[in-house]
């Protein structure tokens, strides 16, 4: 199955700590697919949670709430939202590079981030994440300013948007698509053949 | 708890099925408040499910597998959305003058919409369903047309946006706000007692 998500995303914070288990538990694996939520905005005249009137103080009420159900600690950093082109070029160049240490480098920056406020609209920081991880610090910071890595997140986007993608998280089963983390029951119930 | 909702909305009419069973199961009761939910759209830059690229063909699929996964027949009306004044403005009346028949008007409409594609923008229409009912029919053409009930969702829209409500559906428990037919699972446990 695919997880399509946008580093900057909440939802998708909450999704990435549980998604893989929910589908080992199905003998299933997960690709990680980050993608620009922004794009798919512009499509389906959308806006950003968090920065709309009424759904932005909902959204903080609720990811607090969710942190707290699942007793884990979140902070979100007073420069929310951010645009995360940076850890998602890193992540295409992980993933081409290094693919064991993508996933961790992905987690690890959604906890950087939504933990420990993290500014990962700089390079370094992101290197830095990249480099705790075991990836040479000195090319991730290269990747970030590639072209080719560059590109690769455009065509990611491209390829959510042609999928049907438009929302952080986003998961396809088989093709089958799953909009948000509060649809992650549905998606095993699913994955116990739910037949529906 | 309250039970926000818009007519026009099909994970309104899917919530509409169970929101009662669910609250009398902790011993609660629902409060039925129909809004007009372009209002709220208006507020927070949102627009139309249905209507937007990508969000729309989801939505169908959506509500199509709801509907197998529940059993019931679900059949998009081709002139959804509509602006579901006048079924709204029937429920007030109802719930001012014969405040039994409201929630069985509301659940008819629902179905007849969702169901058996009843056009509820004519006012016949919405009468006939008030009187299916046991509601003077003459009376609920009048309310239809009446300052007083035109006011009466105008206010109860005001109400909604004045406590945080921006979708459909929306529930308040004890002013704890959910978003979303999908967050029934978690009224649930809030209900249950869940402490977070």
């Amino acid at each position: 199955m695919e997880f399509w998500f946008d580093f900057s995303s909440p939802y998708a914070f909450f999704a990435a700590q549980d998604v893989d288990g929910l589908a080992a538990r199905h003998g299933r694996s997960v690709t990680w697919r980050p993608f620009m939520l922004a794009a798919a905005f512009q499509v389906t005249g959308m806006s950003s949670f968090s920065r709309a009137p009424l759904r932005g103080d909902y959204g903080r009420h609720d990811w607090d709430r969710i942190a707290r159900a699942k007793g884990i600690h979140f902070a979100l950093p007073p420069f929310h939202p951010y645009n995360a082109l940076h850890p998602a070029r890193t992540f295409y160049w992980l993933a081409a590079s290094h693919p064991d240490m993508a996933k961790d480098f992905a987690l690890a920056c959604f906890a950087a981030y939504f933990q420990d406020g993290a500014d990962l609209r700089q390079p370094d920081v992101v290197a830095d994440i990249a480099a705790d991880q075991g990836a040479p610090r000195d090319q991730a910071l290269a990747a970030m300013a590639a072209p080719q890595f560059k590109e690769c997140f455009r065509q990611a986007t491209e390829e959510a948007l042609a999928k049907g993608v438009f929302g952080s998280p986003f998961f396809l089963v088989d093709g089958e698509p799953f909009w948000g983390w509060d649809r992650l029951p549905m998606v095993e119930e699913w994955l116990s053949g739910g037949g529906w």
